[in-house]
């Protein structure tokens, strides 16, 4: 039976039985629901030990007294009667439960104890699971009202699939009034047996499903996560998340709430780039960014920049401000444009992009005819219309904006067209009827548009397939030595690692005489570094035990005896392996790369420029591993300090090629070797300029918990 | 007359003249909506030369025809017949009119000329007046609708007064359906004579109006509008004002629409700040940030930090996000608090803030209690209750929501609270009532609401006066050389106007001998900096003209000659006034602090730090001139680089004392010089470790264009 196959049971039951029903706790609302649901046909069958009949419904004592077979059965129990339930669920034959009960991983030990038996439960008996807690599932193309909240049947099905962690989330989304219309909503509550993974693939594969709205608290199999979103990117089925606990505070309420792991917000925001999952700060962002996506993911912008037009100055400088605080550009139209524009526009107007077309107020095709003349221009992607469409406009003004609105409904452009209002206090009904009916899709609130549209522009990017990695599989680990004790590799051999994965090294040897010292001075070329090399010294310079810039064989001869009096004099136990003498590279611009392991999503690498970039800024760029060579180029491309290295303070350009190829093969390291390395630093790489590549100078690996 | 009583001419007529009406203009939607309006008891004249009567209101050939007084003129006709009108409304007495017409100062060198000779009469036959290339006004105590757009006067009256540049969003402010409710709407057009700054103090001595509402496309008169912004800050009436043209495509549409002076965006923020006015980004957080405004002005939150309850953690964790986003701490709440809250809820929950008390939807009783626990912790400012409220909620939701909104409005606490929800799409307008009743604001939208928070705290900090600076006048300006043809004064010229200011400035002396050289330098103390000092050679530097840390008499005779010689090779006909001989400043921190006499709001100050955090960082801080001591600090605080002035990387911590000392006296210069200087930096100006002061190393005025 296909993964399909099994939610089918889930969500398009054909029968539904109802566990510990009763009329005023949450099995009866599911009865209730599905009683007026006029296009569920299916049987419905309330288990009660107590009622002859709920709802006028008959009831049965147990499972198993049901006549027919059951596809699915909602068990409206408290949490810790569900694993027996689930026994008797078993005994049925049936392969499918929502489970709403509250009282799992979300409550500490206890519940995650009990949590485990439901999961291992669910394995064995192949039952495929909703929750537990959650509010339930629906389905508006069968009328499978699973929901444990009263629902209202006249909102319209539509093109939304909705997979949300938590339950009031989900019932804010099902009351949101916006009249986009959802094909499945899933509370998927703790995920105690079928993953989010499984519902989205099962969404992507849903013909009544365009587009997928997430509310995600974690994600608890990335794996699965990605592979499920790229099989829904190759599909053409936007994924759109609202991530909660990006803030510290946001973190621990999450935990608190469902058993989350917490992950930092920057890996978590670069995981979800290499899934090609789109993500927002708000229902209402993703709530207009669905409405945008539903109708404009077959038909995407032909550049990254917008034309605007209004019938109002001081709306377009109003968005022209909220498209730029998104970063969605202007396109700067050309001459031939604004000619043509010219012709149509009364004289004393000024044809550019925003443009104001008060005329359409009297002359609804001279605004038809601007717009199609912008949609011409080249450096134009899409068209934005700003249009006034609140829910309470007048009837006299709904009068005079219905023209306008059935001219732009009229439009036959070749690139995408979406009209916005103003506010997002609600849309008129009847201005959305017409757009609905042209599919130009009509948005509102300004900041929430120009939001959405910046994600269209990166969903055209996902679809052109440059920006997430590839998952390649790990390969053996190379050369690694056995960690120590202390957890922590030495310098000396973190390096080595580093010279197994052909990333440059600074030039040293390990000598334990000061003629050794002196003669690998010599074989290195002066200056050269010298450094005590002991496990036990962690801060080297604090100890005295560092000296750079030593440049000639009697200076060698003296900091040799330097450097060991004064780690004997800070430390007279350590363990002194002997003397690094290093090469001293000089010029060339500080880098920090780093690998850390995370727990949930596995190794991310880091890149920043050293010093007050890190420290001051925290101007860094972060990436899952493997990291591919465009995606190197974008995180160097992304650091704010990026001039530095392009030659900025009268510096020389950098290698940026040699510090792309070491980002790379830096990402293999923390792929190769994540099953013991939990972090590891190059701190600092030095990169040269251009066509003289890098050296690493310091490294230091820490073993993984 | 004072300005009160000239405005309530306009603003509350006891009998108005429409001339230029006709049925289907502009004219004829005034007269409409007066007549729809019941609370309106004055006479209404339409003039119109073609008809005997329009909507059934007998209309007069001419202004001069009427038989009574007119105390307002709405003037419904085109651009170029306005002053002729207005020597008819002169004539007839009328002292103000409404002017709707556009075709002035936002369309190019012929209208402004036409809105000149517009200005010179209003002021000449004293009218008061709003427009041109306005929609009207409209005041809904007395019914006075002078308002060129249909008006739904079933619209409660409320106490926002609106003051808008543009007519386009007074009507989508009009039309909102956010049921605020508005006292004044002034769409103020070009403000060819009233300015906005008279609209403000009439709000602000308004009775009706609590906060008031800006949307602005320019500032035309900086002054007058700080002083009235000021004097409505005393009267503690918020104004909130939404500025278009932050980004650059932004300013470019303003100017086209408005003829408004372009102000970079920087400079704008800082005189709001200076002006006590909160700023937002959309109509969405405009009209929120009111509607919080309205309930919490007259109880302020008693710390910065929230407290958040709801009924789910999933909103719960998503608010925390949002909060963290504006900027708003969440409350730590102590163990006291922690216990009493462990008393309420269930066994399993965890007592923090943000607080999850899902029992409320069983025990509403429960859910009070919680929240006046929360109230009395001293950690917590306000209270903030995420409630789903969302117009298109069911019934039976409604039913079991509104238990808990009932209990929420019959809180008593003596901290401020309000109820959000989660959705901006409308709300439940029962839900309203009730709470409206309570005098509990009602927000919708989490990212509008906590942005509406944020600014709740900064109009706290704005009523306890430390933020804006005072508004000094400027003093004699001190011993300013004249500005040479170059429109640059020289390092040396420029220094002594520092050191006019007390500004601690780098011994130096101009000497024109080997001999006088070495004395000076003698006298400073080595080692020194010798310098060229030529006004024609502005790039020492590469002209090879500057030598730093010469330290002896034998390197200054030296360095002497060589320096005269490059000057030569350089430029043979540069005027070379000397060689500067200056002591060498070693360490301390690098600062950047500039003065830019902006043409709109005159002279702003910026500190910085030097290097790559100006260069690539931008990492500045900007106010207004003059700089309190206050904001001296909080210029400095604000600087992402604060952390290297205190220490951070092994740095001794910097005299931050001296620095805010010298940015004020710089700021006083800045004043006092408004009239020549058009900028000035020093740069650098070195910071030395504490108690130790600043010193100014090199400057340059140039001359005001």
């Amino acid at each position: 039976m296909t993964g399909k196959e099994k939610l089918d049971r889930l969500i398009q039951p054909k029968s539904v039985a109802i566990l510990g029903c009763s009329e005023f706790n949450i099995g009866g609302r599911v009865l209730q629901n599905l009683i007026k649901s006029t296009q569920f046909q299916g049987a419905i069958y309330p288990v009660s030990l107590k009622q002859e009949s709920i709802c006028g419904v008959k009831c049965y004592q147990t499972l198993a007294d049901i006549p027919g077979p059951v596809d699915c059965c909602v068990i409206a129990l408290r949490s810790t009667l569900i694993p027996d339930a689930l026994a008797e669920v078993r005994d049925k034959g049936v392969h499918a439960v929502v489970m709403f009960a509250s009282g799992f991983s979300e409550v500490g030990a206890e519940g995650k104890a009990l949590q485990a038996v439901v999961a291992q439960k669910l394995k064995e008996y192949d039952i495929t699971s909703c929750g537990p807690n959650c509010i339930g599932l629906y389905n508006t193309e069968q009328g499978v009202y699973l929901w444990g909240d009263p629902y209202k049947l006249e909102n319209r099905p539509g093109p939304v699939g909705v997979v949300a962690h938590s339950g009031a989330v989900s019932i804010v989304l099902s009351n949101a009034g916006r009249d986009l219309g959802y094909s499945k909503v899933i509370s998927c509550g703790n995920e105690a047996g079928t993953p989010v993974a499984e519902y989205i693939r099962y969404l992507a594969d849903d013909p009544q499903t365009e587009v997928i709205a997430c509310f995600l608290e974690t994600i608890r199999e990335p794996a699965g996560f990605r592979a499920a979103a790229h099989y829904a990117l190759s599909k053409n089925k936007p994924i759109i998340a609202l991530q909660v606990g990006r803030s510290e505070t946001g973190k621990k309420t999450a935990a608190a709430h469902s058993g989350a792991l917490a992950s930092s917000s920057a890996v978590t925001e670069a995981y979800f780039k290499t899934c090609g999952v789109l993500t927002v700060k708000s229902i209402d962002e993703l709530l207009e960014t669905c409405a945008l996506l539903v109708m404009c993911k077959d038909k995407l912008p032909t550049t990254q920049a917008i034309g605007i037009t209004a019938i109002s100055g001081g709306l377009l400088s109003l968005s022209s401000d909220n498209a730029s605080d998104e970063h969605v550009a202007l396109a700067e139209i050309n001459e031939e444009t604004r000619s043509a524009l010219a012709e149509v526009l009364p004289v004393f107007s000024t044809p550019h992009n925003p443009l104001d077309v008060s005329i359409a107020l009297f002359d609804p095709p001279a605004y038809r005819r601007c717009i199609e003349i912008m949609a011409q221009d080249p450096a134009v992607g899409m068209i934005l219309v700003c249009q006034e469409c609140e829910q309470a406009l007048l009837e006299e003004q709904d009068y005079i904006y219905w023209d306008i609105v059935k001219t732009v409904a009229e439009l036959k452009l070749d690139k995408p067209l979406a009209v916005y209002s103003p506010l997002s206090g609600g849309l008129h009904p009847s201005m959305k009827r017409i757009l609905d009916a042209a599919c130009v899709p009509l948005l509102q609130g300004m900041q929430e548009t120009m939001r959405a549209v910046a994600l269209l522009m990166e969903y055209a990017k996902f679809r052109r397939g440059a920006v997430w990695a590839q998952t390649t599989q790990p390969r053996q680990p190379k050369l690694l030595a056995e960690f120590p004790d202390s957890g922590v590799l030495s310098e000396g051999e973190s390096k080595a690692l580093l010279r197994a994965y052909d990333i440059p090294v600074a030039k040293e040897a390990l000598v334990q005489s000061v003629e050794e010292a002196v003669s690998s001075a010599e074989a290195i070329g002066y200056p050269v570094v010298m450094k005590i090399d002991s496990p036990d010294i962690r801060h080297k310079t604090e100890a005295g035990v560092v000296r750079l810039n030593v440049s000639s064989s009697e200076q060698v001869q003296t900091v040799y005896e330097e450097l060991l009096a004064n780690a004997k004099a800070y430390d007279p136990n350590a363990l002194i392996r002997g003397i690094s003498i290093q090469e001293m590279v000089t010029g060339g611009t500080e880098i920090i790369l780093g690998m850390k392991n995370d727990a949930n999503f596995g190794p991310s690498v880091m890149v920043g420029l050293g010093g007050i970039f890190v420290e001051i800024f925290q101007d860094v760029a972060l990436r899952l591993a493997p990291v591919s060579r465009e995606a190197a180029y974008e995180m160097i491309g992304s650091l704010k300090g990026k001039p530095v290295l392009e030659g900025a303070r009268g510096r020389a350009k950098a290698d940026l090629d040699a510090l792309a190829d070491t980002i790379v093969k830096f990402s293999q390291l923390a792929v190769d070797n994540a099953g013991t390395i939990g972090e590891m630093d190059i701190n600092p790489v030095l990169v040269l300029e251009a066509g003289k590549g890098v050296r690493a100078v310091d490294a230091l690996a820490v073993k993984k918990q």
